[in-house]
């Protein structure tokens, strides 16, 4: 079944409209319903509009600061720490994104990281920001809920802590690498458990070691990390970035924001920017870029390949696509946006004029 | 059968010998006999003493540069650009990870990339002298040869590109990553050979797609990126950050440092410093990440599993250890150590004083 098919200046408008219509500040509200509606744009649909309801829940429950001071807590010439004042993830981690920027045109490379923050959605929609103004971007964030045990463990004291790379090309689509350092990221089960279908093998494990491929029952298990012990200690250290380093939560600190609405999450995430202008010359970069992913694509391929893909080029296409097509939203979205609609007394995603 | 050992002071005076005697600067080929030493000390043996004698045949194949000046090319206050001048890569590297750390002294974080370097050897060597300045430090590099295809590829454009993140701890030991992007490394399938042992399934493929096992027939198959397609994702990115950035080596500008002793490399290599003092109180940030490091070490374990290990800890074990019971050496190595010997007319390991 195809799915139902949403503009993208609708999605972010109606996002908008909701977060203003449970009191948050109207330009907050116009940030965060770009952001979501731009994962949804870009395919990361277990971070776009399905997270709206949630994120209400844990707004009405007081878990979020709807009128957050974020502000600089600790400052040098090439890196900051903000205090995120427990509001919304998107907001602390744009302002994140804009001050490593700036840092980054003068100091060469720009460090910010976050303290109470809150979930933020896709890490690529960060780590891209940078790509505006030319630059290369890094992400990265301690998850909002733990599902990984250290490598040999059975407690879930790790999450799924991503890294986002995007690098910017000439002619060709930037460079943009999104990953959970688990085989599966945790949206991506959710997203499953939305569509009902089940997961494939290697995803996530029970107890006792055995493959669990029923996204409803993923509170029995937890997420594999990429290359075993590898992604274990990716997971690791990216939590010691993201969250220790910033006097966030890492470990047992972290609150399943799925399972407790109200208090404070104090995610840590950091983000990076660099200057290639810094390095050398920036048409010389780009070229460089485009040439590499040239012979890349050109290579030869195993048989049955159609094509080798960079990362981010599916989204990239599909940020064109959906941008012309609109944004195709899973039935179970679409009646929760519903949901969402009536319960807030506004119009309706189909109705929003 | 147990490995002879030698202690650490006499391997590294070996090696230091051994690169003075073909004409090398004394000051260099003693950081680089230290720098070779540790990383058989800590366990590192496919790229400790196993690769002198590769490193003397470039040498004398005039394919690396003796007597380098090592320069900065480009610089703001919180990067730099090393022109390696095709110096040995282990004291280019040095060299960047000292001005990386003096960056982040002042900027709180610090970024050098180099050009025209060469192989170093251990990424964790590097990152790990961020520790001693109580300073995290990151590492990536473009490996020395192609092994690994873009995902549904057959062409070897990629290398294993390692990464490296060192992180200061209080009482407990440094947590220290270090990876390929690979399942395993190249030099670890160089050390299978050299021991005479199979690899695992999983390591590399051969054209067919089938499991290679053979070290010896490594040359006809790739090795396989850690969790398929971000491992893919992965190398690619670390070889735009340390290669494509720096206008160092990538895709096929790549010199396989085994086939070719003669032509200068161009290794792209980076490394990172951030002053954790910059973030808060240092005594808070060792603390959260003992506390941290405990909790994951305490938490229950799987049937079977003795001990949660944190990334770098076994390499930390073995780094007291050897240095107390000297450093176990296959017999190869030793043989081909005997071999240098004899070739530079030098005092065998054995004899040295």
């Amino acid at each position: 079944m195809q799915s139902p098919r949403v503009d993208f200046d609708r999605l972010r408008g109606f996002i908008a409209l909701a977060f203003a219509a449970v009191g948050m500040r109207e330009r907050d509200a116009e940030a965060i319903g770009r952001l979501m509606a731009e994962a949804d744009l870009q395919g990361s649909d277990g971070h776009g509009a399905i997270r709206l309801a949630p994120y209400l829940r844990r707004i009405r429950a007081g878990g979020v600061n709807l009128h957050p001071e974020i502000r600089v807590v600790r400052e040098r010439s090439a890196m900051a720490l903000l205090h995120g004042d427990n509001g919304m993830g998107h907001i602390v981690m744009k302002r994140a994104a804009e001050l490593a920027i700036a840092k980054a045109r003068d100091a060469g490379v720009g460090w910010v990281g976050a303290q109470w923050s809150n979930h933020a959605g896709p890490a690529s929609l960060y780590a891209r920001m940078a790509l505006d103004h030319g630059m290369i971007g890094l992400y990265f964030a301690v998850g909002n809920a733990n599902h990984l045990p250290p490598w040999g463990g059975l407690e879930m004291l790790l999450s799924t802590n991503p890294i986002a790379v995007a690098v910017p090309a000439g002619d060709e689509p930037p460079i943009v690498l999104d990953m959970a350092t688990t085989v599966a990221a945790y949206g991506k089960v959710k997203a499953k458990a939305a569509k009902g279908e089940p997961m494939p093998e290697g995803w996530m494990i029970d107890r006792e070691g055995k493959p669990l491929t029923d996204p409803k029952r993923a509170g029995e298990g937890f997420l594999l990390p990429i290359g075993g012990y590898k992604g274990y200690g990716l997971a690791l250290v990216v939590g010691l970035l993201a969250g220790t380093l910033n006097g966030a939560a890492m470990g047992s600190g972290v609150i399943d924001f799925n399972a407790d609405v109200a208090t404070p999450t104090n995610t840590g995430q950091a983000i990076m920017a660099i200057d290639p202008a810094a390095f050398g010359e920036m048409d010389e970069f780009r070229h460089g870029v485009d040439t590499l992913v040239r012979e890349l694509r050109a290579s030869e391929r195993m048989p049955g390949v159609d094509r080798i893909w960079m990362p981010g080029e599916q989204s990239h296409q599909r940020r064109i696509s959906y941008a012309r097509e609109g944004i195709p939203l899973a039935p179970a979205v679409w009646t929760a946006l519903d949901g969402v609609a009536a319960d807030l007394k506004i119009a309706s995603l189909e109705r929003l004029t």
